[in-house]
């Protein structure tokens, strides 16, 4: 094992999944779950930045937003907010829908022996309704922010999901729909695919890193590649 | 008046701003007022299609989405989901605040004597609490869905604008936040500025045409431009 292995046994790359936006379709109802909590704590701000920020670790995610409009709150006051984020979105989970096309990639993975993880920068209280919309019960390889020092852009996430499928991270192929996940795609050594569920264009993510930019539910199995006209005009 | 002039009597330009996600924080809303009324009518659509539709005439969005979909609505059916949607969105109309700096850039072109005018693809009946908020009354120059026969991307609202202010449309500057907006000012013949408060990234609405992106908030009456760490990093 002196030399690092480009693939699997069965020269088959691993998949690593980000969640949110990527394997369903909850990215906009974070965002005015955040704002809900932002606002109840008197603090306004434009809902594209809370947005574009959306994937990030939450603590990231409040250090930035507060940074941008010059605000500082103590340790307690962000994890109140955190708290207050979680309640507001698990009022409106049960909008939270499958992106399409997901559960049958997942379930055509499963079936030809390909691994695939999942990994959050969200705790599992979050992500539990999520995994369940996708009928995915306790036995997929799923890691969550509670699990790791530090959540995306960090690459601790997606290495700790490598680890759990025991495949080498550069085997291995990291799906995701914001910038966080392709910049620590990068960070850990993976390639990096883009979807475009989260609302970033395809330039967004490739900037970021992104190998190739996705439409999901263009027919993501199908690898077909989306048009200009699915995102543009 | 025989040949054209490309600035007023005082050589200022005028201002042509789209409302929904320029002006007022709205998109976010109106997309999930879209989603509901979809969903209730049993079609189900990823979150990030709505998004990249919106500020599109409402026929048009109709057409574009059934299509990438391969569904067909009769005129009935579409007309009863637009109603939907503006149900659902008065409904959560309450949430939707001004952008920051619009109120206080409307103030100051006044000041300063730039005329300007407010042009969307929305109908007056929804346009009206968004005017409100912003503290707009009935004597600003407002052109609604209602009064043009084509919303955009067709150039009709923003053509109206500037015949309602007596200005040439050449030497009007157009701002609006999505790719819409800037389709529907080249082909108006006016010079288009993009903000990111819509969330599109900036190469999207550079790509539809804009001259400049920027980001409203971020100092919009200053004219500062947004470092690359405002909407990527």
């Amino acid at each position: 094992m002196g030399r690092r292995r480009q693939f699997d046994a069965d020269g088959k790359p691993a998949f690593l999944f980000d969640l949110d936006g990527t394997l369903v379709d909850s990215v906009y109802q974070h965002v005015l779950a955040w704002r809900e909590a932002l606002e109840e704590a008197g603090i306004e701000l434009a809902v594209w930045r809370i947005h574009r920020r959306i994937g990030m670790s939450g603590g990231l995610f409040m250090n930035a937003l507060l940074r941008e409009i010059g605000r500082h709150v103590s340790a307690e006051a962000a994890a109140r907010l955190q708290q207050m984020h979680r309640q507001a979105y698990l009022r409106q989970v049960r909008q939270v829908r499958p992106l399409p096309g997901a559960r049958e990639l997942l379930a055509y993975l499963s079936r030809v022996g390909v691994p695939w993880a999942i990994a959050t920068s969200g705790r599992l209280e979050t992500a539990r309704p999520a995994l369940d919309t996708l009928g995915l019960g306790p036995e997929v390889p799923v890691i969550t922010r509670d699990q790791v020092q530090r959540a995306k852009p960090d690459p601790d996430l997606f290495l700790a999901a490598a680890a759990r499928l025991r495949v080498e991270i550069r085997a291995s192929i990291v799906v995701g729909d914001s910038v966080w996940d392709l910049l620590a795609a990068r960070r850990a050594g993976a390639l990096g695919v883009g979807l475009l569920s989260g609302g970033y264009g395809p330039d967004e993510l490739e900037r970021a890193g992104a190998y190739r930019s996705w439409c999901a539910g263009c027919g993501m199995t199908e690898s077909s590649k989306p048009t200009p006209a699915s995102f543009t005009v």
